[in-house]
């Protein structure tokens, strides 16, 4: 059966493969103080056009997420997220579990915005109470959303804006960030990402990678003692080499950009395909992920030949569905998935 | 320059890559719900002769021991362990970071004892201030030990025991269990580790893969809803599969121990090497990590030509120096090793 | 200045110093095991008409409510409250210090209902990803509300009943509980709050204490080792019987009850008082805390002769303000607020 | 039956307790923003003659470590102190639980020394896997130990000195800040301990209190947002109050050295009639708590007429015992135990 149930279904790309096991017998140092590891700094801070960025690479997505945020927020601040962000519903509490309060903002296909940003700050600072309060001490997105969605550059540089003026980080969450910046609708590049954030990640788990995440500090930021505050959240990997010997194939060549573009390309095909075929969307994703609004009966034919992922409840006879495409996706995959609907 | 500084320098056994390479492109589902993990749990089960038991892949040592520990402990509760334990020294504090006390024991060449274990437990009782103190939950043992040192059946019976007396669990560290396990001085299969303990790891990062680690619960002891809390801790893979191909390999025609055997093989030629040019032991292991007493000047010199640990000051001229083997050490660069001595 | 800015803005009723004056040089025992705490814990028992009740003194109402939540919740759940809850808003990330994440549902006047509570869980359960998700461990509210609200009888049984439908415990945040059940609009007893929670908690301070609360368990459900946790959060006085004593006159004589009614009484004038004088009530609050909608010239004007709290922006002319009464209010200063307005 | 058993057996100071009769009924604001406290304040920065301390007034001991140990640290340090301080053996791990390690030093009667901590700390950076240990970020010592014994200025100051040299802060738990600076045996004042520390706390509890510790930072070094802290630890008095009107009157006329002074002569007469008898001292303790070592038979006999502590067994037929003295022990009733031994 053909899945499409998500983003991270196979192995890695074939590339990154051939690297690993090129490389797979030299002896190299741990902790990723390895030159494979140098090398893929180096070269994701060229692609980034910060040559004094601080890069750090970590195994998944909630684990960066619970580091960055953990390492970043002083012990009386909270992280201001969507109330759809990853770290608000699908972490498991990771983030309170190391003592911080996500401060959710209400969303919009997956977003924030500016102004609301801006008015819950400048409420907090007004209440005569806040010192009973969690003081808002980072703004979190996720670039793509977690619903597919892109901010503009407008919008992101806004957000970078009212962070500046309350003095707090913007952190990115890139898990799929390479799907949002090969969609035809981004206006921004990764260079920018880099510019507009205080921190951001670049997803390897989900685009290319077996595992992996590369943070990015871009302001000479990086916490006082990061090593030790990683290890102290067991994500320290022994052989940091295996994330980056696959960072440094991925920013070699292009590689992490182009097999994006073919996962958001494999992703339109989808969307015209069920948009010519009269299927409702439920909300217009112009990266790898498409939502649809599908009929109970519908979903129960399609699960016989397909996997896919049930989203949410719409009413009593329909549901949110998400196909995920990605890097791996084949175009004859898309094509049955087309002939089935 | 050959190094023996640790035994992660270099990527996965060849068997285990092939397998990876050989399941790439396979789709599978997320979390370590995928069948690649399935059929390594089945073989890891029929390996240990526990067909109850419960398996978990995580990625690495560290986070393996915070997991375990802090997902088993209660609240009120603390883990007793050697001063000279992993969880004491080197995990900057992971353990105190989830909530809980390292509560140290004396140790000797690594190893804690029965009856200091039965002590402390029965004084901590005795004492009418208890409710004030940190009450302790489980006994942690490494096992072989950060020294290469091993336990024999009786002395982990006898801490089996004394841990049934006290109702708490017995928890093995085997982040090296293989080179324990392969040592001509173990008295002990993975079978006696798995009825001896109540829950234990199976390293994979430092015997033969890319990165993982095996838990095991032997006793129907797994914590309730144990995916969220490792989901919590940021331990979950979204491609589990990576963790769980590696192991089944491992566990396939016995890979995991024949080339832990090899590990320790080269490591007692390289100590016969030593012993026979006159240097030290430090003290007496029969595993892969070797210890002995070398002059600030012998280092020095060694040091042009060999990578290794300089492990602890002995006195102004002498230093504690560790010397490890892993399943991919070669044989000729032992020769080359024992030449320049 | 009077202050009607709070409900401790005073020392101790009359009554309690008078006991902790007589009682000042008999020694007994610490961390509440003192004959006074335990007399006060018969007294309590009786008035909530349960003699198997276990009862603690700790000191004020956040500890009391990070001490129980943390105490009685698995690390992988989170407490449900409404988001106007102290937990919520006010109690600067004290619940997520420990661990776990406050999961805010909407509330009117501020409170919860029992639909919203089991759709919640209903759909959490439904989630197939709900392993990735905080599970709902426990309801909490407040009687009454922070807006000064009740809930009903009807009310809390469907709450109760719906916490047992799922068997989480439901906790009720009783810092101003006397001022709750004294008012007219209530139709539960104390003991019907014992019965209808798991576990609760009577105020203290703001009702006739210098400090302190005591926290109930109604269904031999103290968690184990609850003294240690309590140690482990800093919250064990070593002089328990600061608090016993204190709580053992305030259930001599009915005292914690009547010192309540007066409040409410109070309160009750005030409002007539301002209604009367054409001021919009903000909600209708049948407790000691009585909100109003005022415009900030009035408010400037007030400030210079009374202090009140302002509480929220209503529009850019007009801000909702607090008056709180106390046991310690007198009737003088009332009529004095009064004539003010 | 009379008692030794501890030293917060009675409630407070007649003094102590007159002013919190006097200033009951007057309004005043909450959090440790009143009046009383500020004058508290007022005085005990004249005490320690240093106008530009801060202070804070915290409930209890144990409370008071673990908000300053966990405001004051780094994320990645730990706190080093006795094997014997109160934070290792009984603090039911409250340091621990607010995510730190006590690393443990050596003690000989209670005491730690500057060389020890500056080996400790020399050793750990000079160790090249520091990364993965927890950094030394302040030290703690117990003015007087938890065994009654006193650091001299000479030893305070190398340990000031020590703490200088590596840049972390000197913190002093003065549970019993009073017994230790009246005793003959001091050669500091209170100014000293404030010039020597760089955080430390002034124990009321067990010093003419009913409750309440006064941290004081001496360097401008109160933790950024302190009150949130505060709140975050569930330690924020809503009656701030009553603590603050506790300080101001013990340190008004000196009755905070004047109660001590007296609680030490008692000892003092108690220790000289111990020894008269022939009984043998456990350690020569120069303040108000007392060792001797007792055989299990005269500790029965006595038991049935005195109430003191069992502290550690010896041997099979001997156990220490202490007896300890306050502010509020008469002379009696030392007359009457002297008459008993």
């Amino acid at each position: 059966m053909i899945s499409f149930e998500n983003d991270y279904l196979e192995g890695a790309h074939e590339k990154v493969l051939t690297r690993l096991i090129e490389t797979n017998m030299i002896q190299d140092s741990g902790y990723g103080t390895d030159s494979f590891s140098q090398q893929a700094k180096e070269k994701i801070k060229a692609a980034i056009q910060n040559p004094d960025a601080s890069i750090r690479f970590l195994v998944g997505g909630t684990q960066t997420n619970q580091v960055v945020i953990n390492s970043v927020l002083h012990q009386y601040e909270g992280v201001l997220a969507a109330d759809t962000g990853h770290i608000s519903t699908h972490e498991a509490g990771a983030i309170e579990f190391s003592g911080h309060k996500v401060l959710e903002l209400p969303s919009v296909d997956g977003k924030i915005n500016a102004t609301d940003v801006d008015n819950y700050i400048s409420t907090f600072y007004a209440d005569a109470n806040h010192q009973h309060m969690v003081f808002p001490g980072m703004v979190y997105i996720s670039y793509p959303t977690e619903y597919g969605t892109l901010y503009s550059h407008e919008e992101l540089e806004s957000l970078s804006h009212v962070c500046k003026k309350y003095d707090i980080p913007l952190f990115i969450d890139g898990a799929r960030l390479g799907y949002g910046l090969a969609s035809k609708a981004a206006d921004v590049t990764i260079a920018d990402i880099a510019k507009l954030s205080d921190v951001f990640y670049i997803g390897g788990t989900k685009i290319g990678a077996l595992c992996g995440e590369a943070v990015v500090f871009t302001k000479n930021n990086e916490p006082k003692h990061f090593t030790n505050l990683i290890k102290q959240h067991g994500a320290l990997l022994a052989k940091g080499r295996l994330v980056g010997i696959q960072f440094l194939e991925l920013f070699t060549d292009n590689l992490y950009f182009t097999i994006s573009e073919h996962a958001v390309n494999m992703a339109l095909k989808l969307k015209t395909g069920f948009i010519e075929k009269g299927y409702q969307l439920y909300l217009d994703s112009p990266t790898n992920q498409q939502f649809f609004v599908l009929s109970n009966e519908k979903i129960a034919e399609l699960q016989t030949k397909v996997k896919f992922a049930c989203w949410e409840k719409v009413d009593d006879n329909h549901q949110v569905v998400r196909f995920a495409t990605s890097w791996a996706t084949t175009e004859e995959n898309i094509d049955t998935l087309l002939a089935l609907i």
